[in-house]
């Protein structure tokens, strides 16, 4: 599906950011409060997670799917968020401490400045909380989602550990984003329609809209990894390879890489620096063999695959915010 | 209560062996079956702390308050007391992470092995995987029960990562021990009288009865890191104090001490070792001043009240297991 096709039914950027704004600033107020443990630590490395920030895409996202339906009741929307923001933030603390990471969206990771022992502990007591949450629903079907997604998202980044420094193959790298990105999406979007009362189907349907719009996201994300700025990214560029990761735009190059190519990419795997081979030798290799260009329409056929889902549910303002966030996703330079 | 007063209703351990060791069998396989996961190092390592033992003290607690009630459904005493092997094997890998233990048991630690990064996402699996095998037994205040109870242990696990290295107070090291180990014990009683159908009353007697052993429990274990040998413990003696972590027995001679004595013991935690003070001096410290006969005798009085709360139970081979198991905890030397 091109852009133009529904571009009359597209909304900016800012008309988004209106229709959830004032929930969002309520899910921000729940996850403060439910973050509050009997030891500061948690609290104030859940503070610190808070504070720098994130795009908020999954408690947008959570709500924005929550509004398509009339059945919808506000303050379990709101707490669903919460309950996903929590699971991320987890999440992020125990990846931080896996990759050994210093810096966590420009600022100190929590591992630099708490430790490993308390960022493990941490993000187990933040896995706890939104469980604690979920759990005051009283809604089976939603604690088989939120204790199956975060399972799911574990094995994602065991997979991911056992990968590290290798080449891997196309289907390792997009069951690795599956499990590490798209899951979380799909399960922000049944969040939403389970606050929204909707139906199996329609939870379902959304389910898929949200699971092809994080494929896209993730997608994107690695093409950003060698594309952007420093600045942009809050982390060096090239982190991904210097980490030991091969995403999309690589993996592609390096199916049709010359041997004096393929030595290049695995010395820096080998370094996991770009002192022996730059980093614009690299990204001279992508471009040769046309990496990223072949990544962006990956994500494109995943973007065009969620604008035919989310074209299934009636017009409303929801429904077009959704409809527009898939192009943001494709477009966005940060 | 002494213990000749009960003594013609106590069993022998083998006695109470033969009460559940088919059980036991059922819970091992249990536990085997629902620790594949798809990533195989999850696997292998809840193997290799299966096969590396411990007393089973807690699936036992399971499986034995289930059998006090006629209500009693014998597969969910089964998967309940694999659901409490599985939460503590995750709380255990995350521990020894947190520790740095290169040990476990006399075996190599999970982390030693498979290195910091499997051993954090093992444990988050194991964890979540408890709790999808307790999912599907759709019952809300087991849910309720075995997520608090995991919280608590973790919020135990930050208070002592807080206080390692230097001197506690009376009340902080009890809620240490009620944290780590009680509030474990409690639930898995309780986890029984739900598996027995048991009323709301005789759950919460049997979850205090639990606590009380698990409070004698965890005193007898920290009175053994001082008083047994290298080769019963599976560690070397006096790795608490090397550890940084204060115990009852050390805790009540410091609040008697001479400052010498003082000061050898705060350069024992300072060094982390026994250079300079060896634990031949920490121990003539400890007797001087009573320390492990005072904390004996607290533990006597955990087992007092716990033989108090279970002989209000109906008399059955179960109830006299159960009657015999704390005179075994203060008894025991391994």
């Amino acid at each position: 599906m091109s852009i133009t096709s529904h571009l009359s039914r597209t909304l900016t950027a800012k008309e988004i950011f209106d229709l959830v704004h004032q929930d969002l600033h309520r899910v921000e107020e729940e996850f403060r409060l439910e973050s509050v443990a009997s030891e500061e630590a948690v609290t104030r490395i859940a503070g610190h997670l808070q504070k720098s920030g994130g795009k908020r895409m999954r408690p947008t996202l959570v709500l924005l799917t929550s509004k398509l339906f009339a059945g919808r009741d506000p303050a379990t929307s709101v707490q669903l968020a919460a309950v996903v923001e929590l699971i991320h933030t987890a999440t992020l603390i125990h990846d931080d401490v896996i990759d050994e990471a210093e810096t966590r969206r420009g600022d100190s990771s929590t591992n630099a400045i708490w430790g490993n022992q308390t960022a493990v502990l941490a993000g187990d007591w933040l896995y706890m909380q939104a469980f604690q949450i979920a759990l005051r629903l009283r809604d089976f079907h939603l604690l088989d989602l939120l204790i199956s997604l975060t399972q799911r998202m574990v094995e994602g980044e065991l997979l991911q550990a056992r990968l590290i420094g290798r080449m891997v193959q196309r289907e390792e790298y997009l069951e690795l984003v599956d499990r590490k990105t798209a899951s979380l999406f799909s399960a922000c979007a049944r969040l939403g329609a389970i606050a929204g009362n909707a139906t199996e189907e329609e939870e379902n349907r959304l389910g898929h809209f949200a699971w092809n719009l994080g494929m896209a996201f993730q997608l994107i994300d690695d093409v950003l990894d060698f594309t952007a700025t420093e600045d942009v990214l809050g982390k060096p560029v090239g982190s991904d390879l210097r980490e030991g990761k091969i995403t999309l735009p690589l993996l592609v190059a390096m199916e049709q890489a010359s041997p004096t190519e393929r030595a290049d990419v695995d010395k820096v795997l080998a370094d996991r620096n770009y002192s022996a081979v730059p980093f614009k030798r690299i990204l001279e290799i992508i471009e040769a063999h046309g990496g990223i260009s072949y990544a962006r329409k990956t994500a494109e056929t995943y973007t065009g695959e969620a604008n035919l889902l989310i074209g299934q549910f009636p017009d409303s303002p929801a429904q077009r915010a959704l409809q527009s966030i898939p192009d943001f996703i494709v477009q966005r330079d940060f």
